[in-house]
Formats: structure tokens, sequence, C-alpha cells
């Protein structure tokens, strides 16, 4: 058998593979050909294998697989920190809403998203779900930038910024899944906002449309108490029974938030194999309350986590998510082993990503998508060094993150982006700041 | 009167002073002579006022006072990391404790120290207070980078890896404030641990030689719930009563954690004008539990922010202690409107220095001590920018700082360390790192 030749290797004093075996190799590298990881293993080894590799990372780095972010909406990075500390219905009617009304279109949302990518890509975030306005010129944004991402038009049962109805919506939904479905880096999804939004005829038609395009269902659940009374007033049960008993729960639903759950409902989140999002900092920042991530790991559900988007958080940095969920759910559950760091790198990678619909993806073995990143170790903050998984979940920052691979392909080499105009996107922020403010 | 010329102009598009109006002046500049804030105003004017100053900042660069972190053991910066997710028992006896006996000496102290110093530096502290063993090598280190500090010989009633008794003990920390009482930048402080580990006579001779000096007092109190049982069964009261009862508290006590407090409690810690250092971090990782800070605002106690030492944090990153004691507060105390981002920034900069007993540190006004930092804002997680608190508090990170002046001198240039050998302190962390190992 001929040898495949490798197009690069990326290699660092530690590679965190979050395989199986949560492997973590000395001195490892992984090689990639096109977009596929072909080799994982002792640097030394993968050098004479794959002499003519050109190479990425190096001595004092770290060598890990891309964060994977699952709970988003890109765009309102345009509105980061235009009203914060404010109760949640004052900050919603007085400013995010009306502010969306004027400014949400198609120029925006594609200004605002290259934003976003550019900050994701520079602090490690690989893959993103995304629920929004305006997927299709989301998609042409995250496309220019190289990023991985889940993206689902949002659905209400009311006229939003987008669209007149929601016969309207499901058609610009629907058109977007078609047009996209096809993208190597894009997954389309559909993203009713919630049960208390959507009513059950609308949530059955968009598990109609996802069923027919295989595509994942990205929807808000049990964020705040007022949700759960809401839906109980409504339909009689709380917001994960009452989705069950309609039968929309399945492995391709992607509920964000899941604060405010009964046993009975987590048993019901692990038996469908629903995928949870997490967003631990935005549910702090709105005071939305403490999901209940130790008992859904014990009861096997698969939670990733997320930002939530930027003008509730105010960031999209998932080193921050990683390290504050670690922190609290300790503090809560009145237990140090309740959340350990291994399983929060889980979380972030690997088991993020399975959120997601990927079974190739977050981890670094042979067969995996090749989205890598690396760390430099270098740094006052990361010394002395005894436990890998610790640094990356207590002491790492976005900071020290210098090269991202997406699909194979280099976006940021020795912490300088090179997939998109770094200058314009700002350039274009600034524009916008001066509109909107 | 002659016109008396500045060496430094500071300046950015916006210059936070928290000076008592809590004004915010874009595009505006701080001058400073000698080691003093003499004008603090618009750009423009003080570059026509003073002419031949030195200029710092920049266009797109935010100016606000250094950050006081009000609570830390620097030198364990070379154990961060080395256990972590394991109860405090099992972390403290079989980790921290054998390892401190093993290696804790002057030589560890001054070069763990130089790394603290670097970090801390590096993400905006200027300032810090800190509790420690071999104070006096400590405070060679500190005075090599150039920081600010607050350093107290701890005190046991028992032997420690520093002393065989406690006659030696209030030997060497005597000694250590006659040595450094007239240093610029350090002021002596001495530090009993706690009141579960210091009995009432212990405390008595320690206040003494605090007032002795008009030196600090640094402990911990009211960590966790168990030493609030411990000091009531031995005492018959709570920690901060007991503390109260043997006429132990003043406005010269530096009081760490307070997390176990009852409202009569809060009221002693008003009365008696002790400051607090809210450690929030360390607090959710050891699940030691929440401070009740929106109530002790509220009735006016003085409270700063403290990372604590980076074995139990694991890092000394003020940014990111005032974005999570900013959301947890919030959802704690179910009001977003708990702990605001003003009020957060207040306390890391102005208030954390009241607590260490500066009245001319913390804020850009004139007549205060020139600690200034800036921050770049031309980064795509910082913008767009409506409102500089909430990019302070919710967005900003340590890796944003990019220059950095403690008394007058600068430390960190354009993002450069120049104060002292980067190289070699992170040199002597590797040969650290792999003789504890």
């Amino acid at each position: 058998m001929a040898k495949v030749p490798a197009d690069y290797i990326i290699y660092g004093d530690y590679v965190v593979t979050v395989n199986t075996a949560m492997d973590v190799i000395s001195n490892g590298a992984v090689a990639v050909k096109d977009n596929i990881i072909i080799a994982v293993g002792d640097a030394t080894t993968l050098f004479k294998k794959y002499p003519e590799a050109k190479v990425l990372g190096g001595k004092g780095q770290l060598v890990m697989p891309g964060l994977v972010n699952t709970h988003n909406h890109a765009p309102m990075v345009y509105l980061r920190g235009i009203a914060d500390d404010l109760p949640l219905k004052e900050w919603l009617e007085e400013h995010i809403w009306p502010k969306e009304g004027k400014w949400v279109g198609s120029e925006f949302v594609s200004d605002a998203t290259k934003l976003a990518c550019l900050e994701m890509l520079q602090g490690g975030t690989t893959t993103f779900a995304d629920m929004y306005f305006y997927c299709d010129a989301m998609a042409r944004s995250v496309k220019s930038v190289g990023l991985r991402a889940v993206l689902g038009e949002t659905g209400f049962d009311f006229p939003t910024a987008a669209v007149k109805s929601l016969a309207e919506y499901f058609q610009r939904a629907e058109e977007f899944i078609q047009l996209w479905q096809d993208e190597a880096l894009i997954k389309p999804s559909i993203a009713p906002h919630s049960p208390y939004a959507c009513c059950p005829e609308t949530l059955k038609k968009v598990q109609h449309i996802a069923h027919k395009y295989n595509a994942p269902i990205h929807i808000h659940v049990a964020e705040t108490e007022w949700e759960v009374q809401e839906i109980k007033s409504k339909y009689g049960k709380r917001p994960v029974e009452h989705l069950d008993a309609i039968g929309f729960l399945n492995e391709h639903v992607i509920a964000a938030h899941c604060v405010w759950l009964d046993p009975h409902e987590i048993e019901i989140l692990a038996k469908r194999k629903v995928g949870v999002a997490h967003c631990i900092e935005s549910n702090l920042k709105l005071a939305s309350g403490i999901a209940p991530i130790p008992a859904m790991l014990r009861e096997g559900v698969k939670v990733g986590l997320g930002t939530d988007g930027a003008a509730s958080n105010n960031d999209l940095n998932m080193f921050s998510e990683i390290a504050t969920a670690a922190k609290v759910h300790k503090l809560f559950a009145k237990d140090l082993t309740a959340l350990d760091a291994k399983t929060a790198v889980l979380m972030a990678t690997k088991r993020g990503a399975e959120v997601l619909g990927y079974n190739n993806l977050g981890f670094l073995a042979p067969g995996a998508l090749a989205d890598i990143i690396t760390l430099d170790l270098e740094r006052a903050h990361l010394l002395p060094l005894y436990n890998v998984y610790s640094h990356l979940v207590y002491a790492a920052n976005a900071a020290d993150v210098v090269n991202v691979m997406v699909n194979g392909e280099i976006l940021l080499h020795n912490g300088e982006v090179i997939s998109c105009d770094v200058a314009e996107i700002l350039a274009k922020a600034h524009e916008w700041n001066r509109k909107i403010i």
C-alpha cells in the first residue's frame, strides 16, 4: 500500500487528544491530510513518517481539538454591552428588541457575524451552533472566515425583525436548508425559539422540515422559572415534559439552557438523547438560574458548553465558560469533584460536537475532522505545569491560542489571523457602532 | 507660580477615573510628575500644557487605575494546578501542605514571587496584599519587578514551614516590618492566619505589634462553614463576633473571604471599618460558599476583590475576578442590579486600595499615586463599545492590558515587560517545575 503523505503536522509539548481513553501525549503530534486527521502520536515518529509535511505548532505549545460553542446568536456581538445590569424585562423590551427591530437586516447580520467569527477564531472556537435571523447572510460570513457552524433561522409564532408571518418563516427556513445543505462547513438547522414562543403546531411543522432534510433542531428550553410557569399554565406540564408529550424530543434536538428541570425531565433528556447546550455565564449574568449539570451528567445526558449571544454574556470566550462552569458547579453541588477539569474539557470539545450531531469532531484521532488549535504555554500564568487539564480549565485564556486549523485549513497562524481581513472587520464594527449608538 | 513640568502623559479614547464622580473622560489624558498624578482631563489640553512630557497610551486605548488585588499568597504560583478537584481536606493534607513543607524556603519564595508579579503586571494588577512565609524574600522580589504590595508574614499557633515557634514567628514578623517600613512601594503588615489557627493571646500580640508600627493586619475570616462551627464550639461566638469581642477589629484589619456572616457580623464589619477581601473564584473552586457581598455593600462595608493564591484559583487574573463577581452575585441575589459593572470596577480599584489602607490610590485625580494601566480596545471581543464599565467587567481580559505604570515608573510598555527579565523568570519556573514534580 502506498504511503499517504500528510499535508500538515501539528506538534507540541502536549497533545490533549480527548479520544476515548482521554490520552495526553507528551511531545506529541497530529498529522493531517486534506481535512482529516490521519495520525496522532509521538512527534519524532510522525516527523520521520511524514518528512514532507508542513509544520504547525512548536515547543512550548499544547495541541488540542478546537472548541465547540453549542449555543450562540453571533450577530448580537454588535449589541455587546448596549445595556446591562437591568431587570430582564426592561433589558429586552426597552433595549434589545427595539435595537434589533431598528437595525437587524441582512447587512447587519453579515457584518456582525464576521466580527463574531473573528472573536471566536482568536479564542480557539472552531465550531459553533447559532440561531438568529437572516441565516443566509450569516452562513456567507461564516464561510468567508472559515469556521464550522450549525446555523438555523429562528422562528416565533409572531412576526419578527426578519419575517412578516409564520408562513414566510417556514419558507425562508426551508430555503436556507436547501441552499446550504451540501456545504462542507455549514450544517443547516432549524431553530424554533422556545416552547413558549412556538405553539405545538409550529413545533410539529418544524419537526417535519427537520426530518425531511435530516437537520438538527436548535431551541431554547427551560431557561427561566417564568417559562416553567408559563408552559405549565398553558399545557399543564413542565417544558421538557410538554415537548416530549408532543413527540418533539430526539437526538437531533439541541436544547439550550435547560436550567429549570426536575429529575423526571432529566431522565427524559437522557432517554431521548437530546443534546444540551449549557450557558453558565449567560445564566449567571441574567440571573436565570443554575442548570443541574452534575445530575444531568450522572444520568448520561449529552451536555456541551455555549456562550449564548454577546448581548447577554458579553463575549464569545469559551475558555471563560469552561472555567466558570467548572468552578460554579463545585459550589452549587457543595462537592469539589462535581465537575472536574477533564470533564469540562470534554464538554467543550467532543461532547459539544456530539450535541451538534457530529460523531467525527472534537477529538484528535485518525479519521476525525482536522479542527485543531494550539496554545502557547510559555506564559507566566501557565507555569509551572503539573496537569494539562487543570491549566486548560483554571488558568488558560482565549488569548493563549496561537494557531487554529479548521477542516485542514489554517485560519490563525502563530497568533496572526490569516483567513480574513481583521482591519476591515474592526472598521465595520466601528461604523455600526457610530450608527447604533 | 512656575509651571511644574510633567514627566509623562498617558492618554486614550477613554479615561476611567474612578474619582468621586466616577467621571469617564473621552479623549482624555493623565499627567504624571515623579510618582504622582498632577492633572487629569482633556488630552489636547494636557498635551498643550505639558509639551515636553513623554507619552504613553494611544488612540484606541482605555486608561484606568491599576487593579488592586486585596488577597493573595503569591509564592503559591509554583504550586499552580498541582492538585485540583479534590475534597478540601485531602487537597490540603495530602498535596499542598506536604509540598510546602518540602519546598518552601527563602529561594522558593523569592523565585515564585517574581513569577507571580510578572503574571499580575501583565494582567494590570499594580498593587497586591499578600500573606505568606519568608516575607523578606518576597519583598525583595516584589521590589525587583516594581509592583506595590502590602506584605505580611503569616503566623499560626503551631510551627510552620518557616518558623519553629510562635516566639520565632513574632521576632521574624516584627523584624520584617522594621526592615521594610520606609520602602516606597512596600507596606509591611502582619498576618495571623485565622481565628481558628491563632488563639486570642496570639491575636493580641499581633495587634500590639501592628499598633506599634501602624501596620495593617491581614487575616482569613469566616472562609468556611466548618470554621464557624469550630469558633462557635471554642468561644461560643461566630468568627466576626469573636474577633470583635476580643477587641481585634478596626480599620487596619484586612479580612479575607468573609463568606459565612450573619447580619449582625455584617454590621460589626461596617461599624469597625474592617476591609473585606472578596475572593469569589477561590470560594467557588473550593466550594467554600458565597460571601453576602450585596448585603455588605448595602451596609457600607469596604469590599475589595482578591484572587487568593494560585494553588486554589488557579491564576492571579483580576479581570476574571471582576467578571465572575459581577455575574455570580446577580444570580445569588436573583437581582440583575445586585452588583453592577461600575461597582465591580470600583471594588477592583479605589475600594480595594481603601481596604489596604491607602487613601491616595486606585483612582486618577491630582495628588493620587501614579499607578495607571491602559487597555487596547481595538480587539474583536471589545467592539462595538457602548459602555466602558460594561466592557471592563464583562468583556475585557488580562491580555488586553498593554501599558502599566506603578509609582510613576513604566513596567509594561506597549505590551512588552520592561521592568524584569521575563525569560529568566520563566526559566526559573521550569527549573522548579522539574524539581517539584
